[in-house]
């Protein structure tokens, strides 16, 4: 429990860095970034929480959350630079982040008693939900549409997760089994460049 | 009840197809495909219901809807040309959808209390934002400020439901003619090309 | 308080002027204009109230402020020139209303019992939000990202309110130095062309 909540700090923390810097090039002052650093880290639980009427809000409710948020936001103001060298240990801890925050996310809405193809799809949405809502803001195409296999990666280990559950495995393990596959499958993606087939 | 429920699942899997189908033209893959299907679909009622804290959502209380979804997205993955070439055919149910989709939203707003002039602001919200939020998400000017008279034609409907209604009219009735309504303003401004006046 | 009532509709009035009149350039018709101008009075205490889980919604519980946009937007339908050779005025009357409107988010979170950290957000996203909904569903960068010093001076504002309402100031003295504040920055800051530093 406390590994997990300590998790979910520095998960939160790292989405805030990523989400400062990832407008770096353009026009935007501090405070934008800023910004975005917040709407990136907060927006997918958000959105979770609205549709399932869970209130309140996470970052709400616990103030160390904001206060990683800001951590995170004056991570990317103060080292930018060298933040931004780590481009590959970022995708890193994004990779273990949208895993990490995917089978939370399912773990959640299960407990709020909804039907498991629902909670499938709020593992996803807390994911990656709060990187689309950045991009629709900034007016770039969001993530999702982009990426190679990104957000189909969390929606796969989220269904793993619902069925090792159904199987009854243990909780832990399980935990640990979802995220390796969201993780490995985004990994490979990237590596080999694969993605989906296109309507056509 | 059984035909209304019916027609909403119906109106719900069509949405998803157009929704999908709607993206065919760009860069998306299969996920980004169904992603808009799904977006498309929920997105108005979704709108409606957390604006009038009305819980649980409808699509995810009662589990057919995200089964018509999937059904819609699938559908346009196995025959996207055939349905395309039905263009005409989704024209003519998207208007129809426009049309019930609108009277539904008013019905089920006054149905939780609220004024009237809210009720006809749902009643178009559920309707059209579904198609909105899709084209904020993919970059598009959504098609609110693009088409001849489209969510005017539904918050005319609207009005003419409530009407109705406040002169005692019948339920089924009125129904049937707020939603003719919406649709034959739709198709007139289609044919003839009309839209209302800019500012200027 | 019947003072500050009045103030709210004629700041919800005003800010739907300055909605439907800031798409005026562009394709968009009455209705869209209408719409952004709707858009735009709400936008903002609507996503605070949903986020604070504060219902019914200002607008949805009590009509008048549904007339307050319908009057704005008719103003901007009937005198388009007019009002837009009143720029100025209007600059004015956007910068006293994000004034205004930070320091009664802060006020209405706070009453809601949300620490003072959220409710300085929710001030600023009261004021602000509004015109990034806007913005964004017309695929504008948002106001946000492109002016100088706007949204970080009504976060100053809101802190600002915090410090004072802690140290046990008379209320209504503290709205009005708190208002003062982000009216004096935004004004200075265009005056002067000020701007924040840039991540680089």
């Amino acid at each position: 429990m406390t590994l997990q909540y300590a998790l979910e700090l520095v998960g939160t923390f790292v989405f805030a860095i990523s989400g400062a810097l990832a407008i770096r090039e353009r026009e935007h002052d501090l405070f934008g970034a800023g910004f975005t650093g917040f709407i990136t880290a907060i927006g997918g639980g958000t959105l979770r929480d609205i549709l399932l009427d869970s209130y309140p809000l996470v970052w709400i409710g616990d103030i160390y959350f904001l206060y990683a948020i800001l951590l995170g936001v004056l991570a990317a103001f103060i080292f930018p630079n060298f933040l931004s060298q780590l481009r590959k240990t970022f995708f890193l801890f994004d990779t273990l982040g949208i895993g990490f925050f995917t089978v939370l996310g399912v773990e959640k809405a299960l407990s709020l008693g909804v039907r498991p193809e629902i909670a499938a799809i709020m593992g996803m949405f807390s994911a990656v939900m709060g990187g689309v809502i950045r991009d629709t803001l900034t007016n770039e195409i969001p993530i999702l549409f982009r990426k190679e296999i990104y957000a189909s990666a969390c929606l796969a280990g989220a269904i793993l997760y619902l069925l090792l559950n159904y199987l009854g495995l243990d909780r832990d393990l399980n935990l640990l089994i979802s995220m390796s596959m969201v993780i490995s499958i985004r990994l490979v993606a990237v590596k080999y460049k694969l993605s989906l087939p296109r309507l056509d």
